[in-house]
């Protein structure tokens, strides 16, 4: 399946817009920015024969970029409108570099062989001039707003209390929700940037948005927002081409996934790296030591600082907003693992297991932790502090090696916040239901309520081949209690890769566990959906219905199965009951006689004949 | 797809046995029983290129029913062995009647119209002597120990306390487990007859066994046991057949279903319900209502007390064994529901709540409570009192007509005790995570412990098409916190009935639920399971992951998606991550030298010039 000749087209993207729906740009106040969302529009609710209500468009946040934007046109060999450079720019403490850092970034870029897969239009990459820190961090922590956090608060907020400020009396309830439980978060009523600000400032909230990543609309991850998901995609040496990698990434933008990850560990990571950055909407993180593991041919325990830290250069100079750092895998901690029923399951995990083992030496990664502080601030790459040792079966979790890396993942976010680099924590894994909650409490204990980042967790397992419902389960019961963003696993865990429809499933699977989260939370304005959806399925509008899931095209084949036709569309009932039995169309009834009074109904139902047919 | 002229036939049907599988049966110490179950043969582990050891077969709860047993003679239109029949005859209080008790069930026999649909070797219904009472919780509480009590203690113990006693040392940690959290649930470690018994005797469980259904493997719903699922089948108006109804029950059997409901809505419900019964190896629930509306031709104002009892006679006669009977519905909470976003979602609350204001009377259900339960002690049909009221969106969950309806089912539920009639409760719904573990609470005070089966609950209502999920969630927790049997939501629901690949994703997604409950409430042996597939996979004996899973097919079709040759199967990685990156595999050569003394393997290792291939 390797089309290593053929390079990305537009043709083979995604990109055809939501049905019933428009992409909308929200003007900022302090910045010249638009606010990219998606504005979902409904028909009107019938009243009777000759009267019919209009019903107010329901804005959603959008990760889907402008693919879904009829009038963008897409050019993958051009990549995404650099939206962020002026910004960039105007800050005036960056420079454009001559010519590449790293050693090996220099090297793919001379190879001619490697002509046919580059991704042609890349730019020289931006740094930090000498004796400045571009992080979101450092900006915050000086009392900046920048255009970045406006836009977030912008953003996160949907345009939801406008639309309910101009809401017509009788359309206020959709905007009521439960008052939620959000186990000691504070979200505010209404997002500002300010607000933004101070999260940033404290630690509690992320940016991923490196200078060299202009293209991406930018995002938070922190306990007080929405609850965020992101996808893996990335080819392996079994599997996979840059073309299929571009399309995966895209794709899970278009399902919403807020972050992405390339977790490639085949061939040409470096190139296929730069297609997807370059044309991605959502910030992009790796684990760089996959990357440094294929430069000495697979050989754990030939990996150096010097070969990881050219690394981290050549993809900070790509773009990548966060790094996966296992530097939390002590070698003390190594023998913690070796009762476990599975042992280590990171990837990056293991390998740095090897490695110490191997050297008999603590983990590199631990020992040079400042100096990789150094390159992050320089591009503003955030620390996604890795779960090395997280448990990979129900048996091994909450056991004393993954809660010993949790401590020194604490200790390394202190340092990482002197430097005033961005820092969020990985988390588990495999946990059933009940012990789910201490890993949250440990977690904002031990590392100063930074955010934290969790696979799933997985609540058994028993179900290879659906491991996005198991974690699903523990990412939806996480999120509640204060995790930023989940993680996602698609029904290939454990099996093989995942292709366009795991991806998904996965997708869908964990905005379904953030959302879930969100409404627990009380997340303001959360509910919005929920209660203009079950409107519209309680009004039969089916389209509607269908138009404001998470997955029209789902909704409506699965609706179509049985009803294909048009007229099935305004039906009041469908094929699970059938129009004698639906409860709603019964219930609509039910409505009109209570909220007539009763006797009066009885009377006149009696009269007509006891035919009930509107 | 209307086949009506056809019999269902062996050959449409499921049931070929599970890969690596043999049903067991268990024999029993105080009664002439054969408990069915499923053992799971592992492949040896190996230690070396000449050593390898065995490993201990998996016993499961199964409830494929003689179906996946090789040496059963399948012949749909003789139905199942009927195994309780010689316990309900030697408990000497029924008689075979000469003719079927219920007008409308003596109509449908006589119809020659019907021979074509009819299953032929109907015997004549049991029912209870005079003044007899043949209720599992009559017996209980007189101090009786029934065949089924004692089935139900083997089949709750899967045989795991008496591997755990044959097994080797080294296998002992297959038994380990971490503690659980039951919120108030008492789970022994080792379930005995009399344990079963009193929590029948108590009300705290169920075992629906309706005299006339002498084909069911019993089966228990109860906190203090497994958690149990229901699949839900049965035509509508709009579609499906008797044939493709009988395989999905078989079919939804095979993958896990602890009891399944017919609620048919369709064309010959009777005849239909005969051939599912006769052939279902769980106990069939139903909702009278639904075919009680039919004989009136879909006018539920024309309902009356007559024709439901008729209906309840005929649908005990034929074998049901749990009614869901929306007797909470009462008048005066109708116009409770008026102001809901999506007013009374429930089938039977919505025709009940028609029905009373229609007439402007209380619902007959109500009035007629302890005539109901005169017949269902006469054949052993057990009490879902439906929730009529439940909420069918995340606006209207926890409101005051919902849990109106609830503090009349638990004044219904002390009138059934009088009567010695089982009972359990139904529940929502749509509910968000935090606002769960109210339902549990409040249903464990108002109904003094009977067991809770629930719906779900879908945890938010922005994601059709995949309400499974939405679901799962919910459903996976109220199973922690208490609740005894969940009822699948499939990915049609909301869209239209569901079909064959519909019922398995709800079947999987429910016992995922069920067993994740399981774990957190610590379970004695539920993570016998979980460990043994985690030690398959760690050592890579593929197979053995495959055939431990809940769905063997998917989890081997999936593996195969990418790596199909039979080689892959002892290959000790997959294609999610290549040779090189397979964490497993890494972690097996970490362990290794952890356990041989860190010191010595680094120097062994650079003598070996740093090569690791084992």
């Amino acid at each position: 399946m390797k089309k290593q000749d053929i390079k990305p087209q537009a043709a083979g993207i995604s990109c055809s817009p939501f049905t019933s729906s428009r992409k909308i740009y929200v003007p900022g106040k302090l910045h010249d920015i638009q606010v990219a969302m998606r504005e979902i529009s409904l028909s009107p609710t019938k009243i009777n024969k000759d009267n019919e209500v209009e019903n107010i468009p329901v804005t959603v946040y959008d990760t889907s970029g402008p693919y879904t934007d009829p009038g963008y046109q897409i050019d993958l060999q051009k990549g995404l409108p650099r939206l962020r450079e002026p910004w960039i720019r105007d800050r005036n403490d960056v420079e454009q570099l001559a010519e590449v850092s790293s050693t090996y970034g220099a090297r793919r870029l001379s190879n001619p062989a490697l002509d046919h897969l580059r991704f042609e239009h890349a730019k020289k990459p931006l740094k930090a001039k000498n004796g400045h820190n571009v992080t979101q961090l450092h900006y915050a922590r000086k009392g900046i707003i920048t255009p970045e956090m406006e836009y977030i608060a912008i953003r996160e907020n949907q345009r939801i209390a406008e639309l309910k400020q101009a809401a017509q009396e009788n359309d206020k309830g959709l905007f009521e929700q439960h008052t939620g439980f959000s186990h000691g978060a504070h979200i505010p009523p209404y997002i500002t940037p300010e607000f933004v600000r101070d999260e940033v400032a404290a630690g509690r909230a992320i940016i991923p948005s490196n200078i060299n990543h202009p293209e991406s609309e930018p995002m938070i991850i922190g306990r007080n927002f929405l609850v965020k998901i992101n996808a893996n995609i990335g080819n392996s040496a079994v599997s996979s081409s840059i073309e299929e990698e571009v399309e995966k990434a895209v794709w899970a933008c278009r399902w919403g996934a807020d972050t992405i990850m390339d977790l490639s560990t085949g061939s040409n990571i470096h190139e296929t790296r730069e297609w997807i950055i370059r044309n991605s909407p959502v910030p992009i993180g790796t684990v760089p030591i996959y990357q440094a593991l294929e430069k000495v041919n697979g050989k754990a325990e030939d990996l150096t600082w010097e070969i990881f830290k050219d690394t981290l250069i050549e993809q900070a100079e790509q773009g990548v907003s966060y790094f996966t750092i296992h530097a939390g895998v002590r070698l003390r901690y190594v023998p913690l693992t070796a009762k476990r029923v599975t042992g280590i399951v990171s990837r990056g995990g293991s390998i740095m297991a090897k490695w110490c083992l191997a050297h008999h030496k603590e983990n590199f990664l631990y020992t040079h932790f400042e100096e990789i502080c150094e390159i992050m601030k320089a591009y503003d790459v955030a620390f996604s502090l890795g779960d090395g040792l997280r448990p990979g079966s129900i048996a091994d979790a909450n056991d004393e090696a993954q809660f010993a890396e949790l401590e020194t993942l604490g200790e390394l976010t202190k340092i990482a916040w002197r430097h005033d680099v961005q820092v969020m924590i990985e988390g588990p894994g495999h946990i059933p239901m009940h012990m789910i909650k201490e890993n949250m409490d440990k977690q904002l204990k031990s590392c100063g309520e930074a955010p934290f980042y969790t696979l799933g967790p997985l609540t058994t397992d028993i179900a290879p081949g659906y491991d996005h419902i198991t974690s699903g389960i523990g990412a939806a019961m996480i999120g509640w209690y204060g995790c930023a963003m989940l993680c996602y696993v698609t029904p290939k865990e454990h099996l093989g890769l995942p292709n366009k429809k795991d991806v998904k499933d996965g997708v869908i699977t964990y905005k379904i566990a953030a959302h879930a989260a969100d409404l627990a939370k009380g997340h303001p304005g959360a509910q919005f959906r929920d209660n203009a959806l079950s409107k519209a399925r309680f009004e039969f509008r089916w389209e509607d219905q269908f138009n404001l899931s998470l997955d029209p095209d789902t909704a409506r084949e699965f609706h179509d199965e049985t009803l294909p036709a048009d007229g099935a569309k305004v039906a009041h009932f469908c094929s699970m009951c059938g129009p004698k039995f639906c409860s709603m169309k019964i219930s609509q009834e039910v409505r009109e006689y209570a909220e007539k009074g009763m006797e009066q109904k009885s009377a006149e139902f009696a009269e007509k004949g006891k035919e009930i047919y509107l």
